[in-house]
């Protein structure tokens, strides 16, 4: 009898802990779509600040804006954090053609990858030597490749339903393949463009030249997948054909640049720290609206829903704009070491870093209990068409909080169009849904609401 | 023991069972991402023939491209199915405005709704009640309405996750507004466009008059979404404001056209059919590209993936290009009525017309044992983020086919956007993501697949 009245009220409570949380999540999504501030918030930071790499004054003035924004929302602390960041600077558009042996040239759209050096002050020109990856530069050798520029054109994987899954198949030739190929004396390399579209743009990225002595660092660019296709089929009819581009983009000294933070203080655990964020900078081409200017408003909003519905947060929440994930992770690394420093608690940290599309669930860097716990609130997301809840990786900006114990959170949005605009010249503020964009950030409200009120 | 071995034996089948169907899936989307044709044919009856509204000569070049293509993939068979079809026409470009007391007047941009007739030549011109539905008019009376223009400005819910169900919400204001003003004496309607964006685009759509006399229909056309805020708000400060519009459309007798339909003749079970389809017609203003260019070449995949994989259905497949779906829904009536003559009989009929985003999952009506056994497949879906399964209406052309019987399913793609482009100049081939149309292709034929293989 007694086991049967404990059931009755373990299924009582919990009934209405469901009702309770059901109903707030419907709270959240309808203010989301109705009242929600996401769409301009975006609108001003796409076209009014547009694209804002770090150390740009471009990404002064986002540092401003959102600081002034989330000083509007009426929480218990806003602030800048101190970061230093790398100021690398793009110069004159880069310039690039194909010069067959019988002297005809074709231009081809390319763009410097971030961190690479200037060709000299006329460019450069050579014959090209086509490779899928670097086991391929092995076999060629130094007897093929020196002097040439090294073509990397494996194509990312069309039938991989996750493009975020085709991409990490494919990264590695922009961002390792000029140290790769410097090793065989080539004379620069072309990486064609992270994307599943073929068209006309070259899509900027990072790169690395490693440890490699400054006198051997070689020029890096991106090629546009309609270019790569060209120049490949070129290649093919004319082998001795030459490649010619100029760049004079630059590394300068440091800047300082800041992470932008705004809190809403915990009434039970002031001291434990519920995160979301997004990161602030941005690639130069287009003005970041997917990448990642959706998870900054996104981040922005949860914590607007949080204070216009009144929800007294037990935890405290934090919106958190990282500075620098694109070349240098600088700002998610400066938060941790403070917190650490701190002995701040981030009990959660989850991260929009994926795009503003259809949101379709999340993915957990989380013990097994806590995934389960997750699990067990699956149903509350029905309504919204959000099933996606996987164990795996989760975000950069949030990595370096990871402990054993906390958790850390990535959005998964739908990915099928992201790399169509991926550090592109097309990642713009039209090709963001508002809908989509406001449904991504009142889920992210509902997973911190739900730890919020039950724990990890 | 007896019992064990069945239920080893049972398990070992249904093993094997799975490990083939999920071959098999992996197959169907790899074949629809790396060499699908949906795409490009879209872009050609997209781009080369454009908007085909029933009757016109772009239908009838609609028609025979369909069939030409059907030609070559080699089918067991493909024929033209005759149906009569309403002829509507929009005749010259419409023109409207606002007139102020002042006499200053303001552009707005409207269409004509099909099947409205004309104003008088001169155009209409009188004051403007605006209205959120029939109790309103009810209210009003004919003191209230009589000689007036009512404008119907009750806007899509918002926070409805499904834009479906919002849109199921208004557009009655579309399809009966001017019957139901009419009988107050209103001089014509105006309807606010049925979409969540505010923008100039007017949505076209079908309205209807009932049985009201020929001496009594009054001109009926939607406003953009910007202007029916525009004239509503306008309406608040000066409630003498006129409205003036001016369209020339037509209803001309009916003519021939054709549903084009290509089979796949069944190994087993030749005289059970498996259908997929869409509608071949679509709206003037746009080039019909998701309304529903997408599910023609979606359902036109769905039989080259069972060609090129070599899938010998033991059912018959077929595709069908339903004709006249936006505005009396012919080609559908026709086709069900020839079925049951001939006593085909229909096991599953699948319908793709809600535009070519990314699929996620199917509607069904069916009864609740298919409906069990279609869960039980749902692991099979996984990979491929497909989550929906759900009893529920299923689409308009699949309608007549329905038993108590047999299967009708409608694909179910994410929705957010599909408004935005609904009937309007913006439903265009670069609305449209490559990717995002082939999943909705392969999960089409991958349930078909199924259907095929396990039955109903």
């Amino acid at each position: 009898m007694k086991k049967i009245l404990v059931l009755i009220a373990m299924s009582l409570s919990c009934h209405v802990i469901g009702q309770t949380d059901a109903d707030m999540l419907k709270e959240i999504y309808k203010s989301a779509l109705v009242e929600g501030k996401s769409y301009t918030w975006l609108e001003t930071l796409s076209l009014d600040i547009g694209g804002r790499l770090s150390g740009s004054l471009n990404a002064e003035r986002a540092v401003n804006w959102g600081k002034e924004e989330l000083d509007q929302l009426g929480l218990d602390k806003v602030w800048l954090q101190p970061v230093m960041v790398p100021k690398w600077v793009r110069g004159a558009k880069e310039f690039a053609y194909i010069k067959a042996g019988s002297g005809e040239t074709t231009s081809v759209n390319i763009c410097a990858l971030g961190g690479s050096v200037a060709t000299n002050p006329l460019g450069v020109t050579a014959s090209v030597v086509e490779v899928k990856n670097f086991e391929d530069l092995k076999a060629l050798g130094e007897a093929g490749i020196k002097g040439k520029i090294v073509f990397y054109n494996r194509p990312m994987q069309a039938d991989l339903i996750n493009t975020f899954e085709a991409y990490g198949g494919c990264v590695d030739q922009r961002y390792m393949g000029a140290v790769q190929a410097a090793k065989y004396g080539a004379a620069a390399v072309i990486v064609r463009s992270m994307t599943l579209n073929v068209d006309n743009l070259p899509h900027a990225g990072s790169m690395t030249y490693g440890d490699l002595p400054v006198s051997q660092r070689i020029p890096s660019a991106a090629i546009s997948t309609k270019d790569a296709n060209l120049l490949s089929s070129m290649l093919k009819l004319d082998t001795s054909l030459q490649f010619y581009f100029k760049q004079n983009c630059k590394q300068l000294a440091d800047v300082k640049s800041y992470n932008v933070i705004g809190e809403l203080t915990g009434s039970e655990y002031p001291d434990e720290y519920i995160i979301v964020g997004g990161h602030l900078d941005s690639w130069d081409l287009g003005d970041g609206s997917h990448d990642d200017g959706a998870g900054i408003v996104q981040s922005m909003e949860v914590l607007r829903l949080f204070k216009t519905l009144n929800i007294k947060p037990k935890h405290s929440i934090r919106v958190v704009m990282f500075m620098n994930e694109e070349n240098g992770l600088r700002g998610a690394t400066e938060y941790a070491k403070v917190a650490k420093a701190k002995g701040e608690k981030h009990v959660v940290s989850l991260e929009s870093d994926s795009g503003g599309f259809t949101p379709r669930g999340f993915s957990f860097d989380c013990k097994d209990d806590t995934f389960n716990k997750v699990l067990s609130w699956k149903p509350l997301f029905k309504p919204y068409l959000i099933h996606y809840f996987e164990q795996g990786g989760t975000g950069a900006d949030v990595g370096p909080l990871k402990t054993p114990e906390n958790v850390t959170v990535g959005l998964r949005p739908d990915s099928q169009r992201y790399f169509d605009h991926h550090h592109a010249a097309n990642d713009t503020f039209d090709a963001v849904n508002k809908r989509e964009l406001e449904l991504g950030a009142a889920t992210m409200a509902s997973l911190v609401y739900l730890f919020d009120t039950h724990g990890i």
